[in-house]
């Protein structure tokens, strides 16, 4: 196994004899979250089974993210609806998702209904794509009663999109890239932590399409950009930083690295041939804006990913304060599941 | 020899017995262009002689720079001003000239009066202390007559301001960054090419003074980015490409690795803790115009120095063109000293 190994390899080896299965219940339905990663997922080591160059830790953002609600059909196509719009067949949407649902079926067999019902824009930088993969696959886990660990749900789900593998969860998940060729050991893990105090808010300056996927951007930083060689001991630094900022809730240690490693994987981009910039104007507002208030003393941070938005970071306590300077800031509510404390970690249901 | 050496052993070193003479005319007056660099120089080896890290390699700005005249005077004080207006005593403007001029005299000896025209913002990242420092060492090898090498000039240009060390001449000037200690190897030297078909427009979005010095965020990257490891590699590989870009008068090389350059620079700033941005809105705006140009086919490139004004690259015959997309640039009239063919290199008089 190694450098040939397809998705499907991975899909079939986990899902053992019950891959191709028929459904076992009349629908599947999940929610996961979509997730900021403090810690960003910037370059693969291998682009079939997005197995990450690093290690990266996120947090996951509640209720924000997406239900996918999945009926077998009697068709010849399967037919996918997002947001209460049918999606056109020759889409990339449409296209990407089907392909990702063949990865569990035989040709020709069981088609699907797919519901999707996102509550954030699509490809603006806040992991669309990262909860809807998440959501489909923990609703195929519930049609086909596979019954998989936390572990094997992320790995599938990292098939469809890298940081798929940690919209598994709520709260804070490290994705360990793991070693091995084949990708096994590269899945999201739940941090035993919870940390109620902690707060995001959405700074949503443009919900357009990107100019640029994520995944493109990547790879053309990881060709082309003079600095990215540097990027993997930053990573391993702020990882270990993050980590320990969580286990003593050190905010200030958190939003530090936060945000000096969401301003160097921007900087790796920048640094690309042609440059890649995801900033608008009013991104470079508010980011100087950020910097003003704490230079005046209060503590607040921000993260950006592949996207023009700002995710800010801050405590509970100063919400109206950070409500008073950015007015159209939208405060997410996490969602800590206690750990160990319940046998389900997956998210909600949307029943 | 090493790390203990002053500005002021280099002065005397270099000027021997000449050091703390009276001077040989009535006045000492010369110009010398303000300088952009192709190639950046970002980050010192030692702060006090102002040694960088690496090489760097710019094109002077024909008429854009500074004038100084020099006159003794009867006086306990300097006096010196700025585009018609003395300045005070205590500015840190004032400070640093002064503490300048000491390095070549006996304390309490010649004071000088100092007359300064500078035609470009200052400290809005247009190299305005290059040329100012650079015209003041070229007035000052007039006024004592001290009939110094170009190399020596750009050695006591560079201990006042680093980049000053290349506005000794017009064209294109590599800043070697030699490998002595004392620095005695790390001066301009002057390229043996002309090119009279580069053009170089300013695009000044703000004239304001910026935010942070360029020493003070040079100093902040150098000690705190994760990317600097990366940037000396980058450096011999850009200067290599422009020099060949130059030897060929092939601009899409040269705007490619002059833009590259710079957005690597201020990849490695961004990086820094706390961040450095000299971008403000307008600053992105022009560099989103310059890419969807060049997408469009124009051979249109830009460089960014310590600031937010960005300059642009592009071929004399696309002039009206970049007018018509830029209206407010100004357009820089190059002025290349055809080379060995002229005994002076050292810049225009004001006289």
């Amino acid at each position: 196994m190694g450098c040939c190994v397809k998705k499907i390899d991975i899909v079939r080896r986990i899902l053992g004899e019950r891959w191709g299965s028929v459904p076992q219940s009349l629908d599947g339905k999940a929610f996961a979250p979509t997730n900021i990663a403090l810690c960003k997922y910037w370059g693969k080591r291998n682009q079939e089974l997005n197995l990450p160059v690093t290690s990266s830790l996120s947090i996951s953002l509640g209720k924000k993210g997406a239900s996918v609600a999945l009926k077998p059909i009697a068709d010849t196509q399967d037919a996918v609806v997002l947001n209460g719009n049918a999606m056109n067949q020759e889409s990339a949407f449409y296209k990407r998702l089907v392909h990702f649902l063949d990865l569990f079926r035989h040709a020709n067999t069981t088609r699907l209904a797919v519901d999707i019902q996102s509550n954030i824009p699509v490809a603006a930088g806040l992991a669309s794509s990262a909860c809807g993969f998440a959501s489909l696959v923990l609703a195929l886990n519930e049609l086909f009663a596979w019954r998989l660990t936390t572990a094997d749900l992320s790995i599938l789900a990292r098939l469809g999109s890298g940081s798929a593998s940690r919209s598994i969860w709520q709260g804070f998940v490290e994705w360990q890239a793991g070693e091995r060729r084949d990708g096994m050991d590269s899945h999201g893990v739940l941090l035993d932590e919870i940390w109620p105090d902690l707060c995001i808010g959405l700074l949503i300056v443009s919900d357009n399409e990107k100019s640029i996927s994520s995944r493109e951007a990547m790879q053309r930083t990881v060709a082309t950009s003079a600095l990215y060689s540097a990027w993997p001991q930053k990573v391993a630094d702020d990882l270990i930083t993050l980590k320990q900022a969580i286990a003593h809730h050190d905010f200030e240690l958190l939003g530090q690295a936060a945000e000096s490693n969401a301003m160097t994987m921007h900087a790796t981009m920048l640094s690309a041939w042609p440059a890649v910039s995801y900033a608008i104007p009013e991104t470079v507002l508010a980011m100087q804006n950020v910097w003003r208030l704490r230079q005046q003393g209060l503590p607040l941070y921000f993260t950006q990913d592949a996207g023009p938005n700002i995710k800010l970071l801050f405590e509970k306590k100063n919400t109206d304060f950070v409500k008073s300077h950015f007015p159209h800031v939208e405060i997410i509510e996490l969602l800590f599941t206690e750990p160990r404390a319940s046998a389900s970690v997956t998210g909600l249901d949307v029943s």
